[in-house]
């Protein structure tokens, strides 16, 4: 362990001793060294500036082959400098700055959240806490069903213990799956668990008295451990039917507990939907500026660097502009609408199967529906014969499960989407 | 170990019995799942797709927010959906074959090279590697001075052991230090060597008298145990004196001996000046197609799904359309033009400093020049000195270098910086 990343540790140990008990060997190693991009940093404004090892015509700005420029000519000027620019490791201040107040839309000024850190995409930012919070042997919690990458980005990689009880209950959303699971565990012992609501492959999210559940759980949990919570909010504000929170539960987590630490994930890739863009972020529950936050903010930093070396800057300016302009909100929210108009009709649509065949589960948000299928059939061989026989694309989920996603289907081609896969599983009887 | 892993690992053993010998553990447990990507691929082209989580019109289509359609306009239509949509794990099948002629200038058809894996920047295609082939305590030697992000890419993040033998011998490029300090490990012990040439910090290349001598020394060295050479192909192309070779040294180690097994990292960070892009490059010297091929592309694939979701579309898009450009080659050349233009002028200031106060070491390619201090002197305290009373910025580079990096400062503004730091060596006396 070198000096400085000793001193962020002491720091952090005071600040939030759950957070320091749950980092993982690396995150423990890790301190932003006193090297290039930190010289730079101090060398900003200087008239002789020769620190940086990208190509300027020496007064800063950039010096982009013409057809690149012409490309992306709609950007206009400093924009177009900054996108083709190096970004900042912590990524752009400006995008940093609207993207939280984007990400806190109707919160309480007094709920803490740090500066959201970019990665490039949420994936990244979910392997970036995977390396600072998992490691050979420690403890994940996942309720089941979860999307398959999470086993690479944390089992795979850093050898994490996936924990994963049954999300659903007869059928229904099992708010308790991550304290009942925790409960059989040492006390003391840290513990991540992760929470994907909307969730994929489910499209579930939580009501009102589930979302207070859950709550309360986590907190009982936290009596007995340090437990980070990551909050993988990829489908964020998708969310179809009144009365159901819209807002990420981070918000709900946030000084719930000393023990209980909530860790924001999200990105522009589902929330405006801009998949080829790889914008991600992460959000720790401390005040800007506070002890916490600046330690938090250095390991990302030292991570994001060692592994990427620093966000896309293109799409991180493609997407400022988007926060600047004055409809974004009623921009988002016509996606919702085209989601939510899919949503009802896939619902609809499933009312009208056999149950004998197929089995929806609770679905209502984000981009998918699961579907059980009969308990002696294979779905990856449901699958198989959907593709060979009805010309027809889904997700097979092991052990019995078909995802569906609307968001990526044309509303009137749903109806006979479920009534090809109704025949496809009658037809393997 | 999964079945799948275990597979992958027995056809590379055959294939190339050198890179297996030195895959570390997560590299070994490394196997593409049969998750959505990999379903999604089988569906492609069927009527009813609904596997792929992404917000589509229902027919391929992406849906922008309209303000970030409009930014991007310049773009046009097809390209515009793919810019927006997922990129292909393995990156956009255009740009991988574009840009593997854009490699292959010059280069011989019977030496091999696979088909380029897309990585988010060439940092990121460095991680990658680093996960591929090294682990706690695994020997990996990098010649000093190196760029000094490598220990935490390598070595904090996986625990490699970096070795550094000086890469000068009384101030003169010294080709044999992998070699020399491999000589001092046991016999059998894999090992991974590093070379970035053009070189950062130091702004070289070799000749080719010493591109033959290195080449020589590695067959050597891997004589005595599989040796995997990552090259590290960042400021390619960026060479300025007649005689000496712009091609990577990469194409000179293709083939050289069974146990000796380059791989190539680059991308169009410096290359195509697009430093915001984040779009990197890993090729490996077998046949598009191979065995060896086919495992290293799965292996990698899983990698980066894991890591970073999939590379930005964006860029991707960005750069195929330059690289589909008819002047492409002459505007890159242009900015090399440019940078030459300052490596000139440099070089002159450089002739007329006191060598007492600064000695530059040699240089002759890519982004900077380094100089030596007088031998009581820290850089750092020289760094500081400049800024606070030169109004000149510059990195300190341990134990006794200054790094100038010509490529961000104009040419009319080179003699005035050479002179400050003179005068700031001066004054420190």
């Amino acid at each position: 362990m070198n000096d400085a990343a000793s001193l962020l540790n002491n720091t952090l140990g005071e600040a939030c001793p759950a957070l320091l008990a749950n980092l993982s060997p690396l995150g423990r190693r890790l301190a932003f060294p006193k090297d290039i991009p930190w010289q730079t940093a101090q060398a900003k404004g200087k008239t002789f500036n020769s620190t940086i090892g990208q190509i300027t015509d020496g007064r800063g700005h950039a010096v982009p082959l013409p057809v690149m420029a012409s490309s992306l000519a709609g950007l206009g000027g400093t924009d177009l400098d900054n996108a083709l620019l190096y970004s900042p490791v912590e990524g752009v201040a400006e995008l940093r700055q609207r993207w939280r107040s984007w990400q806190r839309r109707g919160i309480a000024e007094d709920i803490p959240s740090t500066m959201p850190l970019v990665t490039s995409g949420l994936s990244h930012a979910l392997s970036t806490v995977a390396d600072l919070f998992t490691s050979e042997g420690s403890l994940l919690v996942i309720p089941e069903p979860f999307w398959g990458n999470y086993r690479e980005t944390f089992a795979t990689r850093t050898g994490a213990n996936i924990i994963s009880p049954p999300g659903l209950e007869d059928g229904q959303f099992y708010p308790t799956a991550i304290k009942d699971a925790l409960d059989t565990f040492p006390q003391g012992q840290p513990a991540v668990a992760l929470l994907n609501l909307p969730s994929n492959p489910g499209g579930y999210t939580p009501t009102t008295a589930e979302r207070a559940a859950i709550r309360t759980s986590l907190i009982q949990a936290a009596e007995k451990r340090p437990l980070v919570v990551l909050c993988d909010d990829a489908y964020c504000g998708l969310v179809y039917e009144a009365g159901v929170p819209r807002t990420s539960i981070f918000w709900d987590l946030v000084g719930a507990h000393p023990n209980l630490v909530p860790i924001k994930v999200d990105g522009a890739t589902k929330e405006f939907s801009f998949f080829g863009g790889r914008v991600g972020f992460i959000t720790f529950p401390f005040a800007p500026g506070s002890p916490a936050a600046e330690v938090m903010e250095n390991k990302v930093k030292t991570l994001v660097r060692a592994v990427v070396g620093s966000p896309v800057a293109l799409s991180q300016i493609i997407i400022t502009q988007a926060l600047r302009h004055p409809d974004i909100t009623q921009m988002v929210e016509n996606i919702r609408l085209t989601l939510e108009g899919r949503y009802r009709i896939l619902k609809e649509a499933l009312t009208q199967v056999d149950p004998k065949l197929l089995r929806p589960l609770p679905f209502n948000a984000g981009c998918f529906a699961l579907v059980e299928l009969p308990p002696h059939l294979d779905p990856e061989r449901v699958r198989q014969r959907l593709l060979t026989h009805h010309d027809t694309g889904l997700i097979s989920v092991a052990p019995r499960w078909l995802r569906i996603a609307h968001c990526s289907i044309a509303s009137d081609m749903i109806p006979e989407l479920v009534r090809r896969m109704e025949k496809g599983v009658a037809e393997l009887g």
